[in-house]
């Protein structure tokens, strides 16, 4: 059995679907199940949360949930209907129907389990299974979703409760990169790419695949292969050995964050219930870091996603007015780049090469910090491209190494 | 407890679903509960529906209905967005939250049963519940669609089961009118109207309120009114009083009509297999006509709708190979009138005037029928206008009389 997941410009007109249906005809023909999953219209979702956010910037969640999810409920009765037109036996499922059960965290829910009854009865009984991603139902029998890109996480999902043989994930790309091929268009496709970097490249923006999508992969060791529905090839297969190497292996970015900078901070105040605040708002923020007290007041900041910027901004101001803290100042024009390579265990050396890289640019880094696998600064939005062709060339990632296969 | 229904035009963009929300605010300041059924916006089953058929004039039912149901989910979310913004509590429910089953004959199914609970408790809760019209789901937990005006019904439904006070209709025109006013300029809008002559009126094309919401508000006796959801004023109530008048009360048409001749049918030969496979196919056909056997043949004709035409022609033909016919031939330029009254006793006098008013035209009537309360003929579709005009005319339809109250 495979799990297909089509996105939203792999299913964004008419002619676009008959692709996919013919390239399920194929997989069908090789006498595979087959479970796909599908993404809205490319558009569509904009389109949809564009009029619920008329009224209000912040929509009630579980409204706004409700308008969102008809996007992909649109697309799974179009692609049968296609693959009706064919000859091939297609039911849909809408997240309810698929069994795909999640928590209320409405607009970023979360799957806790998957009945794949009504799933395994419509494969049994000859069909194949078109699911709608990125939603599912609450316990309440609420309708949920799960976040941009949440359609990876659904196949993931499925792939790991039907047990599925691979998780193919079909997208405009031809598999993983180097970088963003758009930005350094001497960017190689990496044939093989280990989970763990992986991990780190969706996290820090690249939208090849969601971020909790390979968690998931990860945590059931589902095989996930990254493919394009436009052109031939094997695309990028995700593996789970862990050879550790000292390499940069890929550049991500994200132009999505704003920056938060807190300064006057009374020395002995904890940022603890600031963060804590940040976690039960379910807002992301990233790259915390705080200066060393100087005359008896420090410093802080932080990345916020720029669309949870405003209530992050407010809670912010608050907490500082609670502290008696003196400024609070708020740039969104902020960009964050992140090198990742698998056991990065001479950081000093690569964080060497990346601060003389750009400033031999004259672009002058905000903040970085680095992990194991990963280092990740912070520039002026502005300078991004820049930033990242300069230190793909810095780090030899056009050449084909030893550590990654290329094509 | 008031169920109000918004049609597609009155929710057809941001701006009316704001006017609709302003309603219901003021309804609610009268402290009422409030249910609101919506359809979706207006052109928007129209565009689902060329997109779900354009791989097939007959799309897959279920999978139809799994693209059309989307139309009116958006409508409830933004709605409830909508009112939120205003500070009215307010939760959706599409068809299958709100607990309304049918059967399983998908883009036609009807209402077989209606689990209140949810809905109650929304309101007991002090939520406006706003239900998407049009749609329900099967006991096998499909999607199912009640076909075009089904929202009407829906409402209606709604009103019966949660015996509501009243089931106010709102929709682009002020009330029901003695013909199309943009047929017949002179037209006047009734007051009041008996539920047997919205019966027929509603049957035969008047597009003001669906067939079956009035079958349903007349087995229940649902107490409905007709209104402007763009003009003020107290639009047309439906009455369950059976005065009996020998009186025209007003005229409807309908051009989604074909006629379908067979002419040689051997004089032995029972057309009832022909009509229980049309039943059989939940086909809509209606002025069922046979003439006399001349010379051992005989022929029949009947009118079905256009949408069914196709599937019923071929139907004709194989039956009519069947039993040695001769000929079936096809019109799809026909339109249907039907003149409305409560107790048409005198019905030769109403025909007479009829065939007179038409003849003076130059318009000839194809076929003609009458029953206790209407007499329905068909015309070339290219006179229909003119038809519809002279008869309002003949029946003096534009003055007031003492059955039914003008304003």
């Amino acid at each position: 059995m495979i799990v297909q997941k089509y996105g939203g410009t792999s299913v964004g007109s008419m002619a676009r679907i008959e692709a996919v249906a013919n390239k399920i005809a194929a997989t069908r023909a090789q006498g595979q199940q087959l479970v796909v999953v599908v993404s809205a219209m490319a558009g569509e979702t904009d389109r949809l949360d564009r009029m619920a956010r008329h009224w209000s910037p912040t929509p009630h969640p579980r409204e706004h949930d409700v308008v969102l999810s008809t996007g992909e409920q649109t697309s799974i009765g179009l692609l049968c209907l296609c693959l009706q037109s064919r000859g091939i036996a297609a039911k849909s499922f809408t997240g309810a129907q698929a069994g795909i059960f999640t928590d209320d965290i409405h607009t970023r829910a979360h799957i806790q389990a998957i009945d794949t009854q009504p799933l395994l009865a419509a494969l049994e009984a000859g069909y194949v299974a078109v699911v709608a991603g990125f939603q599912g139902i609450t316990q309440h029998g609420d309708i949920s979703t799960l976040g941009r890109g949440g359609s990876d996480t659904t196949a993931v999902a499925l792939a790991a409760a039907l047990r599925a043989e691979e998780c193919q994930i079909f997208t405009d790309v031809d598999g993983v990169y180097t970088a963003d091929p758009n930005i350094v268009p001497e960017a190689r496709r990496l044939s093989e790419i280990s989970f763990e970097e992986m991990l780190e490249l969706s996290s820090e923006g690249a939208k090849v695949l969601q971020y909790r999508a390979v968690e998931i992969a990860g945590h059931y060791q589902v095989p996930v292969r990254v493919l394009s529905t436009f052109a031939p090839g094997e695309g990028t297969s995700m593996h789970f050995r862990t050879e550790r190497k000292n390499q940069v292996s890929g550049i991500a970015y994200s132009r999505t964050e704003a920056c938060i900078s807190l300064s006057g901070i009374p020395s002995h105040v904890s940022w603890l219930p600031l963060l804590k605040g940040c976690q039960a708002g379910q807002w992301e923020t990233d790259l915390w870091s705080q200066t060393p007290a100087v005359a008896g007041v420090k410093s802080l900041s932080f990345l916020v996603h720029r669309r949870d910027l405003h209530p992050v901004a407010a809670w912010a101001r608050t907490w500082m007015a609670q502290i008696g803290g003196q400024n609070c100042s708020i740039d969104d024009k902020v960009s964050k780049i992140t090198l990742v390579g698998l056991g990065l265990r001479s950081k000093a050396d690569i964080i060497t090469n990346i601060l003389e890289t750009l400033a031999s640019q004259g672009i002058s880094v905000q903040s970085l910090t680095s992990s194991e696998i990963k280092v990740s600064l912070v520039v002026d939005e502005e300078y991004l491209e820049e930033s990242v062709h300069a230190l793909h060339a810095a780090f030899e990632l056009q050449h084909a190494d030893t550590h990654l296969c290329s094509d």
